[in-house]
């Protein structure tokens, strides 16, 4: 047995703390409580019988290739459809400005892979993404919050935040945004914002990531463009990803961005997991030729609308004075922000008690504030169990208040 | 458009060169070339039909656990499965010794993530599986580089290094060996010197990592012990993947480890890729419980073993003299060495004329020897094109000669 092995680890590792996410997950993963705290899509969505069927038929026809080591820059078929996708939404890009990756987490990895070094800073929303925040940490980058209001990240903080980097000599290595139904906000940034942000990236010289694993899932209002299409390929990296608008057990997302950025990841993926499974991505080809995607999506908006409506109705009905929350078009989740004085770990103990469960906002501020803040998810449960978990929620609040 | 691209990539990403082999093999993807130089199974071992079948079953019974987000660590069946045949093959293990990681590549990516600070170093062999070697650079580790013999990596200047950094006040952060069947070298280590690296393992302080993908791709000769089973978790990690002994291209592979080490892995592989695919786990999973595993595992080996046999039969009769070839028990790969004056990079050119390729053995070294030496790949091809192209290499070797 080695002697000391805690010594022994690099200063990264030593750093690492498990997921606050997932470690909650367990905790409320129990069969009596209604669960706000994932992230997952609901298994309704899943299109189980047209996946045999596809399985099927890719086995049938490109076993051979499906099953053997693929491509690191992913399948060209896929990345086909992807790209035909994008150009169709107006985004002017080729076959070698996207490749695929293994799922999105993979892409939050690559990203400070390339461009991290230990120290170097990165602009993120307060709130912002934990699995991306955690993935940028690991790489030893210093994360520096901005404060969303209604539209998204503030411009006028973040004008400031850069103009002092600029006084200091520094240049954080990018800004990090989900602009659509944002994760955990639920805030989506109209037009006019995305325009300010770009501007200050052009003055700045500064790269923007743009995550969007959720823009197409809108219920309501009118879509935004990406700020990759409203830039370009020159300052905006853009990630996509399946897992929301299809299936997250298949892995598969991708990065778009300009052709030397994508030649860094391609390399960078190289040593770090080859390539992603070919079959998955032959089968993800063939249910878009086959028009199930479209299918199916409307299905997906569908159900999370009345699922978001559900909850929205049940916290008008029981929130007491003094509990805000943000009202998302699209996505997976929304913000509840309580009363400055009340703290939401105290609030979830209550909540689990009355089995009733969600994340705590902290975890997704890098300058660890947001004590009085949580996010909800609303597209795993039933409408039913919606309304009766905000109900719960409710009185959990009206008994620490 | 930012103005300087290259000027704010990562250290890392600046000193990224695309894979050599991957490179090559794009050059040897024409079909009028036999070409030894990639690491592919044969599809012929592919299991279609049953895929067929139990991709139905995984989708019809448990398709929506197989299609949603899974846990960090892995499919707990598939992680039982593993850890049985362990047991059964007297490595005393359980489940929490045990990661499913995105292949085996994920798992050489993950452990300098967690073990390498900048500057660090690690041990390997001369040559060493180009993966781990690019991998292990990824994380600014410093490779020392020891020469191997007939019974794999050399003990006795394995020792004469480990002495010389403990006389500077340094350590290796780990060994990194491939005992069975070396990639690229065929070369199988006896027991007698696995015990070997192991007492000074112990008598210098510092992990093993042994890589394992081909050990049941055994033709003939006795099964030798792993590493980790004549020393145990405490000193030993092990890594396995299903690539060679199924199909890459679900993309499973394993570490064994001291839970204290799986613990950091699981927290480092959170933010990497957050989970390997449910979906081709359970597959893999029913895979196992069917019993196609040990039923087409025999069919592997006996048609590889025909295709080594027909390959050095081939170097038997077409080789000039002073060209030295190993001769595996096992696995995929072949290591040949041309006479000291003469450079595999020279034969390559002239080998392409010939329409027959390799990879140069050079690519395998840390420190940039084995310019006479070359890996050849045995599975992929079929036994007449095993012959034909040995006849075509022989021929261009005696052009150069």
């Amino acid at each position: 047995m080695i002697s000391d092995l805690n010594s022994i680890f690099s200063n990264t590792a030593k750093g690492m703390k498990r997921s606050a996410i997932r470690e909650l997950l367990k905790l409320t993963q129990r069969s009596d409580i209604i669960s706000f705290a994932g992230g997952l899509p609901s298994p309704e969505s899943f299109p189980i019988e047209q996946l045999k069927q596809i399985s099927c038929e890719v086995l049938d026809t490109e076993g051979a290739q499906a099953l053997q080591y693929g491509a690191t820059e992913g399948d060209n078929r896929l990345r086909e459809i992807l790209v035909d996708l994008y150009r169709k939404d107006g985004l002017n890009i080729n076959i070698n400005n996207l490749i695929i990756t293994t799922a999105s987490q993979q892409a939050l990895d690559l990203l400070p892979k390339i461009f991290i070094n230990p120290g170097d800073k990165i602009i993120c929303g307060l709130p912002s993404y934990l699995g991306g925040l955690s993935a940028f940490s690991t790489y030893g980058a210093k994360l520096v919050g901005i404060k969303l209001d209604e539209m998204g990240m503030r411009s006028d903080l973040l004008e400031k935040e850069l103009a002092q980097m600029k006084a200091n000599g520094e240049k954080p290595k990018f800004i990090y945004v989900i602009p659509d139904f944002q994760n955990p906000a639920g805030i989506t940034m109209p037009e006019s914002r995305r325009l300010e942000i770009i501007e200050l990236a052009r003055k700045y010289d500064v790269l923007i990531v743009e995550d969007s694993p959720y823009r197409v899932l809108r219920f309501n209002g009118e879509p935004q463009r990406t700020i990759c299409q409203l830039e370009g390929t020159g300052q905006v990296i853009l990630l996509g990803t399946m897992s929301k608008l299809f299936v997250p057990g298949f892995r598969i997302g991708w990065v778009v961005a300009h052709e030397d950025i994508i030649d860094k990841i391609v390399m960078a993926k190289q040593s770090t997991d080859l390539c992603t499974s070919a079959f998955v991505q032959k089968i993800t080809a063939k249910y878009f030729e086959k028009g199930y995607f479209e299918e199916n999506l409307k299905f997906i908006i569908d159900s999370y609308r009345e699922k978001r409506d559900a909850m929205l109705a049940a916290f008008r009905k029981y929130m007491p004075e003094g509990v805000k929350w943000t009202e998302p078009e699209g996505g997976l989740f929304l913000f509840l922000t309580l009363p400055e004085h009340m703290n939401a770990e105290d609030l979830f103990k209550i909540a689990i008690e009355r089995k009733v469960a969600f994340v705590l906002g902290n975890v997704f501020h890098c300058d660890g504030s947001g004590h009085n803040t949580m996010r909800l998810n609303f597209s795993f449960m039933s409408k039913e169990q919606n309304e009766e978990g905000v109900k719960r929620l409710a009185d959990a609040i009206k008994q620490l208040m």
